[in-house]
């Protein structure tokens, strides 16, 4: 008689590009049940178009995920992550659109992942944090607000006169399997991501900070590689864990993963004007534990043809492989 | 022992909208083998904004047989005919887009059909007639010259003028795959559809038309229920047998398929604007043999939401059940 053995079950929490990482390493390993969930306070690019077109909730992150943990063939990833550059379709995404049009046939967010999962064969599960509409608003020290996630990244105002709080626009419900899932995780992967507008709205979603609290799950943040101009500036490690103790929670992770490898010398000039390295510090505190790893892809990140945010991205990423054994690492520790 | 009961291959030749109607109701039945081929001039609609902003093949046609075959769950198929009628992707088709987007992507048309189909979860084939892109060209015998169905079909000046000829703007090549169905097909299924712009442009094709003569199979021409003005204004039965005769072929066609039931005094009157019912006459000639049914369908018609050309299409329609039963019926005539 064969015993099935039990599958590690792991939740990331983010936005697309980084969860796209996380989730692209993760699904190369047996054993692992992948669930995504995913903040929903999207409003640029692409999706802010159908956004502001169509009314629909956002779909660029989903797919970002979604396309992470899809097991179809590579015309059909391709596809959804089609950006198209020139035409009456410029700065559309396909995927987006895919997503979108669903959602407007049918009404339901939830029924249009489902089938955008079945066409792309995807391992797993992505959720949205929340099936409600909501936008993210920043109060800045200076008294300015800005509203929406759009008006926040664009902007770079966050570091020049300092963030008093992030929240959201309207009262929201947090999405029930998204609740769930942190409950049953075995694992909570936090990031990588954009800190302020894929990472912590998650978190303002009620109750999601008190689910991630009571799961019985390991939870990680794993440090971003590079600091964003006009956001984090020159954080260190300990300092992301300080300011998401401040918007959220003080005692949420018990490991943080952060890399040790400094990028080549050559990449860092080329990208000075985004942003610098996250520097490794003492955290200062026994908990969270800090776990120190090589994780910088050897590979460049090319943005999407067409990609209109290409040009505002890092090119210096983690890799999914490295990432994926850190994670799967903690399994081994107490 | 079971012995395995030979299918009946079955080719429709024709467009989008009136294969559409064929092949629904041929679908429904069992032992039958469905291949359409379709004419590849359509220049107008979302399927023109493509070609001129993408320079790719025309889709709409295409995904209309497409869906027509189409044994996946609704919303998939809702998905494919899905316009949008706001918005800066208004006048689109999100199936046309789908189709031109892998082809855009692969650079490869029968790929781009071949992953379609299987999202779809196509039962039989669609085959573009040629690869090639080409434009329709229709001389008038006032000596004006329409190029692209798109003047053809919006001008309206073919039965005011006389037409002369029809013709491609440059040499093609037939698809190899959709000769060889024709060759191996059992019964071929001409019409219905617009008759100068998605009929005849199959048989302009080099080589379709002898393909067709060469085949075993039976050949039937499908009438149209509606003339078109501008068009076929007054056509019957025999004005479209001798016209097909002088621009394709007089000796094609085994049967003529004709609907002898009046369509309800209310609707014509409704769509007096768009064109006259085609009336069955005598054909004068011994073959082709003209068969007489009921073929009108009860349900209307409604355009798609946001279908631009939705107000010029007539809302009389053959019944696919019917059109089916009478196709069928061919197998047991001599």
């Amino acid at each position: 008689m064969k015993i099935s053995k039990k599958q590690t079950k792991i939740v990331t929490i983010g936005g697309g590009t980084g969860s796209f990482v996380v989730l692209s390493g993760l699904k190369q390993h047996q054993g692992v049940d992948l669930t995504a969930v995913v903040a929903m306070t999207d409003d640029g690019g692409s999706t802010g178009l159908l956004r502001d077109e169509y009314g629909v909730l956002p779909p660029g992150d989903i797919r970002q995920c979604l396309v992470a943990l899809s097991e179809a063939d590579r015309p059909m990833r391709d596809l959804f992550n089609f950006r198209f550059n020139r035409g009456g379709l410029k700065g559309h995404n396909f995927g987006n659109i895919f997503i979108s049009t669903l959602e407007q046939l049918g009404g339901d967010f939830g029924e249009a992942l489902k089938i955008s999962g079945d066409v792309l064969k995807v391992k797993g599960r992505v959720l949205p944090v929340t099936l409600d509409k909501v936008k993210l608003v920043a109060q800045l020290n200076n008294g300015k607000k800005l509203v929406g996630e759009h008006e926040l990244t664009s902007y770079q105002l966050v570091s020049k006169f300092g963030l008093k709080k992030l929240s959201l626009d309207k009262k929201v419900k947090a999405n029930p399997e998204a609740r769930r899932a942190i409950k049953e995780a075995d694992i909570i992967v936090v990031g990588p991501g954009n800190f302020y507008s894929s990472i912590i709205p998650n978190f303002l979603t009620p109750n999601i900070t008190r689910a991630v609290k009571n799961s019985k799950a390991k939870k990680v943040f794993v440090c971003n590689l590079m600091n964003k101009f006009g956001h984090t500036d020159d954080f260190a490690v300990s300092d992301f864990i300080r300011e998401f103790g401040r918007l959220v929670d003080k005692n949420i992770f018990d490991f943080v993963i952060a890399n040790n490898k400094k990028p080549p010398e050559k990449l860092l000039k080329k990208y000075m004007d985004e942003g610098r390295p996250v520097l490794v510090d003492e955290i200062g505190v026994p908990t969270p534990k800090l776990l120190q790893y090589d994780l910088l892809s050897e590979k460049l990140f090319r943005p999407a043809k067409g990609d209109k945010l290409g040009s505002q991205r890092t090119l210096i990423r983690h890799s999914p492989d490295k990432l994926a054994k850190a994670i799967l690492d903690l399994w081994k520790k107490s």
